[in-house]
Order: structure tokens, then C-alpha cells, then sequence
């Protein structure tokens, strides 16, 4: 059987830190595991265009491993000339990156390592609304080149702490950041869903259910996007919706960037109707060197918190994520049933709502 | 009535924002009410040496005003030709600009708004252990270089969970650190401080008192430093504790920069002996141009998040700190009596412990 892995190059990184296994050189640490069975397996890092390993081996191979921080996009028409590809396993947490419908039709089976790194992401939210809100980065910066101006920071910094903070999601990843704010002494915490928490998890963290989307916004000093990318939610947070967020609104988004519309949310930064946009996602991955959402600032020269995709990828996320892995391949390739949790799409047919399906 | 206070400079910054309160050009927002009182408030930067504003007005005032954030160092020897000194008040927390036993001896009351910016600096610390423990600042670098190398970056990114965080103090600033921390399933909280904490607010947070300190950091995953500075903690974080730590440790100090022996750190982290090493305060103010806090690095090049000193200095903070001088000084000129908490040296005595005063 030919397994094809598209994973990121760790170069000299990889070989010092044994612990990086989800790149190209370590090989999610399946290597000698899958040789030992027979099996052939092909990692590459090269995934664009038809010349790449990815498409080239895409052709044979049954089963076809992915991440989200370098994702091999998997669209209808790659899939199609893939003959034997049965299984598509998201090495992390959110599947966009495949094309999901054809998947259906094709009858490939779609999974997750779905609580791998949800609180490795959760964590990256709330250090990220304390940076923005605090004002760190040009703070940083500020001791880095020398200087020391206390005023100049401290205009444009607050306290988390009286403020209202809401996350768009509150599912695995959204709901562990409301646990984490509630010792912040937040205003209060809201929350915007298709679906109402249970009862007793909204009181568990006093979140409030607001249903309809702008109204939601205009609530918040701080906005947190936690949902999945399909067809509902590509561009949510765009030129209309942020005319509706209170002026001088955080935003922080670690979901993915193709949620929020790139040059809408450039332009509100640089007119101060939002202060500060940070998070790890982005609408092209990796981001080209001239992406505006690199250098974007408010007018006050301050409010951009933005790092590669990696907050799902920390050591810890990719030792669990590589155990994850492993334990969906030995349920397939032993024709065990998979965990339930970590089906994005079942044999024919979409076993979860996170993707819009409902 | 002479008062004198000894400001930092907010400049541009201070016209453009008034609620930058604790500026030079801001004054506390106490001009208008002292002047309709008849009293003469004498606000300046200007704090160092024989020919500075401090020493200059000194001499005839009756009350002094300071913040941590540029403090002014009332030594016993400025002390003892302030004849008219009877109150200093500390617009913040930490009166260690202040010679205490000098002022005991001079029987000069010292009073800080102790409330007033604990949650801000807590705050503060927390933000300081995710992007220490999770690698932000050289994510947020290659970003703004244009550069995309995610392992690079996830060789030195952890989860806070799973792993022991420990506060030196459980005051008021450390005990709001243990509260905010508790959500984060930490492996373990631990605190150092010269008493337990009662029974009921340990068992809140579930922290572990250790009574010996080299015992202490050398089971802490991360270390965060929320002490007073005083003649028993003057560096307490030296080279010989650093020995004891764990390899790889993360240290957080917002409290005061000479608790931590400046060069003991900076060799600490060069050699990988800690990982990281986050705060806003340093053994002098405002830290000269070429301090190694500014650009020390860990053996990958990261592990640093030295900001100037602001934790405490939030607009939030400004407008509570503010009010609180506002109140001491009402309290003062009415003749009414203080709020204990706020009172570090009464009349003659200290009225509290913090200070290393058993």
C-alpha cells in the first residue's frame, strides 16, 4: 500500500529536535512502523502545482496525509486522478484544505486528529487577546532598538479585565478559550453559534448566546474566530461586518484566514476601526513575502500580532497529533472502526456539522 | 501647601490621549482641584542628580508624589534635607524608590493605592509565560521579515499544559497569577512566600506551598517572580539559585528588575540554562540604551520578552491609580484617616509586612 504524507520541511531543526515529528525528515515517526508492514511511504514537502511530488504521487497512493500548517490542497479535480486515494488523514485539526463534497462523491473517507491540539490553539488565542489589548509588540520592539517612551505605549494599552470578549465558534477550540478568560473578570463573555451550548456549559463559563452576527460584533471589544472554513464562513468577518464591531475593536483569528476577508480587515486596522488583528492563519499558506496582513499597523504604529501557522504545531501538539495518526492508520489498515470524534467524512457521507453541513 | 510630583513625560502622546493621567502633562488629573484649594503642585520628569527638579523642590515640600515607572529615589540622604516631607505617595505598587527605614526614622508617612494595578500586572505576567513557553516573539519577527519557517519556529513552542508554573510571592499580585493560571490544567501551581496562604484561597487555586527556595524552582516548569523588592529579596535570582532550576525554565518578573542579578540572567539564558526570561522592570529606570536585558537571547535565538516598564501603567490602571492618589490626598488634607491597606509606613512604623519587615 503507498502512503503519501505532505508535511513541512524541518531542515536542520528536524535533526536536532527529534521531537519536530511532523515535518518532512521525521516523518510523523511512522517510517520504520510502516516499512515493517510492507507498506511504502512517500513524505515530500512539495505540494504545488503538477510537477510536485504531491501530484505525482497523488496518482497511486490509498491514503494521503496532510497538516493544516503546510496544506496540501486537495481539490476535485487532483482528486479525480486519484484512482486509489481511500483515505485523507489531517495530521491536526481542520480538513478546508480538502474539498470536502467531492470527497462524498468519491467515497474517501476524510479524518482528523481532532482533539490533538485544541488547547495548543485555545492558549495562542488568549496570549494573543493579551497582546493585542496590552499592547506588547511595540513594546517589544521598543527595547529592541533601545529607546524607552512609557507614554507611547502605555496610551494604547489596557486591562483585559472590564471588557467584553466573544469568540465565533464555541466548539472544541472556542469553548476552551472561554474556560481559560473566566478568572480574567471579563464584562461578560458571549458567544456566536449555530447551535446553543448545553445548558450547564454556557453556565459553566457565564457565556451569553447572541444569534444574530452583527449584533454580536457591536457587543465586543474583543472578537475571537473559532469555526471551521467552508462555504459559510469564508469572508464572515469582512468590510460590512466590521463596519458593525465597536471603533478600536481586537480581533484575533487562529481558525483560518480565509474567514476573514485579507484587504477588509488590512483597511479597518489602518483606519483604527479595529486596533489590533492577530492570529497564525492565513488565506495562502505560506503567505507570500509581500502579504499585507505582515506589516498592516493601526495609526498608531501598533495592533499586529501575526505569526506563522504553528499554534496547533508546538512539541506537544505534535507528539499527540503523530500518536493520532498512527491510531487511525493501525484502525484502517486492520479494519478496526475509527473514533467517532475524528470523522470528518465517513464512507460516502459527512459524519459531522463543524463543516457547515447541517 | 507644596507638593511635588515626579512624572514620566508623556509628550505627543499626552496631549493626543488625557487619559494618560499619570503624565507629566496629565498631572494626575489633579491641577485644577489642588490649585482651587490654594496649594502649589510642582509636576516634573527631571529626577536625577543635585540639579534635577526632584532635588531642586524637595527641599520645601510637603508632600512628594512618585510612580515605579520612573522613579524618583528618595534616599536618606535627599530625605534628611526634605524638612517639611511628611507624605510620599506611590501612584502604583512598590514603594522601593523609597529608603522605608529612612523614612520611619524621619517619621515621613508612605502610602501606595495598593489595589490599584495588581490585576493589570497579573495580567501582564500571564501574557509573559504563553509567549515565553509558546515562542512568540520570533514567530512575530519572521513575519514582519518576510521570512515562513514554521519548525524553526515550533522546535522552541510548548503548551503551558502539563507544566509547573510557580509564583515567588502569593501576594496580591501572585495569588491573581495562580486564579488566572488555574483553567490552563497546568501540571502543577506552586508558591514561595514567607507565609502559607490560609487554607481556604490555596485550596481556590490548588497550590502547593514548597518552603525551601532552590527546592522551589527546582521542581517549576516556569517561574514567575511577585515579590517586593527589599534587603532580603535584592538578588534572590542569582547565579547559584539559577543553578538549581531546571533546565530550560522560563522566568517571568514583573515585579522589581533587582531582584534577578542582571548579568546572572543574561548568562543563564546564552547558555540555555533557561529558556526564556519576560518582564517589564529592570534594576535601573529607564534601562540604558545598551542593557543586556535588551537583546539577550537563548541558544536559538529567542526567549526574550523584555518590554519597558508599563504592566501597571494601562489606561485602565492610570484612571484607578489617579483616583487613588486623589483620595489619599483628600484623606491627608481633611485630616481623615487612611485606608490600612494603602499604608506602608505610619507614623514612625511600618504598617506592613511586605516590605521584609517580620
Amino acid at each position: 500500500m503507498k502512503i503519501l504524507a505532505i508535511l513541512y520541511h524541518g531542515h536542520k531543526a528536524a535533526e536536532e529536535e527529534p521531537r519536530l515529528l511532523g515535518t518532512v525528515e521525521n516523518k510523523l515517526g511512522l517510517e520504520d512502523w510502516l516499512k515493517s508492514q510492507g507498506h511504502e511511504l512517500i513524505v515530500s514537502a512539495s505540494k504545488e502545482g503538477p510537477d510536485s511530488d504531491f501530484q505525482k504521487h497523488i496518482v497511486d497512493a490509498e491514503i494521503l496525509i496532510t497538516t493544516p500548517f503546510h496544506p496540501g490542497y486537495l481539490t476535485r479535480s487532483i482528486m479525480e486522478k486519484a484512482k486509489n486515494l481511500k483515505l485523507c488523514v489531517t495530521a491536526g485539526v481542520g480538513s478546508d484544505h480538502i474539498d470536502l463534497n467531492a470527497a462524498v462523491d468519491h467515497g474517501i473517507q476524510v479524518l482528523e486528529v481532532s482533539g490533538s491540539n485544541v488547547v495548543s490553539v485555545a492558549e495562542h488565542v488568549v496570549m494573543s487577546i493579551l497582546l493585542l489589548v496590552r499592547n506588547f509588540v511595540p513594546a517589544h520592539e521598543m527595547i529592541e532598538r533601545g529607546d524607552w517612551q512609557v507614554s507611547d505605549i502605555a496610551r494604547d494599552a489596557y486591562d483585559l479585565e472590564g471588557k467584553v470578549v466573544g469568540t465565533i465558534g464555541a466548539g472544541r477550540i472556542g469553548y476552551r478559550v472561554l474556560q481559560r478568560l473566566v478568572p480574567f473578570n471579563t464584562k461578560e463573555l458571549l458567544y456566536y453559534d449555530y447551535a446553543p451550548l448545553p445548558a450547564s456549559a454556557a453556565e459553566a463559563v457565564k457565556a451569553r448566546r447572541v444569534e444574530d452576527l452583527k449584533d454580536f460584533v457591536s457587543q465586543c471589544d474583543v472578537i475571537t474566530v473559532n469555526c471551521p472554513l467552508h462555504e459559510g464562513t469564508r469572508g464572515l468577518v469582512n468590510a460590512e461586518l466590521l463596519k458593525h464591531c465597536k471603533k478600536g475593536a481586537w480581533i484575533v483569528n487562529t481558525a483560518r484566514g480565509a474567514i476573514c476577508d485579507k484587504d477588509a480587515i488590512a483597511a479597518a486596522l489602518k483606519s483604527g476601526q479595529i486596533s489590533g488583528y492577530s492570529g497564525d492563519v492565513w488565506n495562502v499558506q505560506p503567505a507570500p513575502k509581500d502579504h499585507v496582513w505582515r506589516t498592516m499597523k493601526n495609526p498608531l504604529g501598533a495592533g499586529n500580532g501575526m505569526v506563522p501557522h504553528y499554534s496547533g504545531t508546538t512539541l506537544d501538539a505534535q507528539a499527540r497529533y503523530a500518536a493520532g495518526v498512527r491510531s487511525i492508520l493501525e484502525n484502517y489498515l486492520s479494519g478496526k472502526p475509527q473514533d467517532s470524534a475524528n470523522i470528518i467524512v465517513g464512507l460516502g457521507k459527512y459524519e459531522t456539522k463543524a463543516y457547515g453541513q447541517r
